[in-house]
């Protein structure tokens, strides 16, 4: 087996975080549970890629540039739901587990219907109802048909 | 047909961008193909959920925090691969493409192969081979067995 060098995919996604134990209670807050444990890092199973938490200064290392303070907030997570009545569910037990409300969940100019929240160390997620993008069982876009 | 409110779920990746043309040149020089293009915006279909480019002040609007300058690089999203050696070509294939080098390609602490590359507006891709987490075929993170 050989793969596209090219293709189109993501596998993990990493967020820079300040204090893990803040930031790990933070997603326990929401349920999640961590499939990796380490002194410094958590990863999170999704369906086919994971989600990381990693100390912010080791990020910069890792990234070949140590002692740089790397921003946030230009690069955002959401997470699509089947009705405004889930975004406002979804945005409500994110709320509850310490999110900061960036936007309250309201129609969207793009014909859905959205909120943001940042995490502790503000990354940005969105949880929207987008009427054009079909979900699958498991709550994933479900392939196109053409 | 309802959706568990607090999921391990990511359906969209969005990146904010300076210029819609330059970042999505920058892609389809990689081989990329969007499935949506409107004026600001690009959504390139990954399995399962969808990566999106967008203008960095509408991204700052749509987050209901107009004006504010968004920052880079707390979150990076990686590629898996089957061996250095895909590694080392799909990397070369980045630069090609006119990605910034951040770190090269070498041997990583946790034992595998990692490099780290910035596309035009800083975000941060890591292209890495990691004998821990196999893949499928598709190039996802294979199911756990346990």
């Amino acid at each position: 087996m050989a793969l596209n060098l090219t293709a189109q995919r993501v596998t993990l996604i990493s967020l820079g975080v300040d204090d893990i134990e803040r930031s790990s209670a933070f997603y326990a807050a929401l349920g999640w549970q961590a499939a990796e444990t380490l002194p410094e890092v958590r990863f999170y199973r999704l369906r086919g890629l994971m989600l990381g938490l990693i100390g912010m200064d080791a990020l910069a290392t890792d990234q070949g540039r140590p002692g740089i303070r790397l921003g946030t907030g230009a690069m955002t997570l959401a997470q699509n739901y089947l009705s405004p009545d889930e975004v406002d569910g979804a945005f409500a037990a994110a709320v509850a587990a310490g999110a900061v409300v960036l936007k309250e969940p309201a129609n969207a100019y793009w014909g859905g219907y959205s909120g943001y929240f940042a995490d502790p160390d503000g990354h940005v997620w969105e949880v929207a109802y987008n009427p054009f993008w079909p979900l699958d069982s498991e709550g994933y876009l479900a392939e196109a048909d053409g």
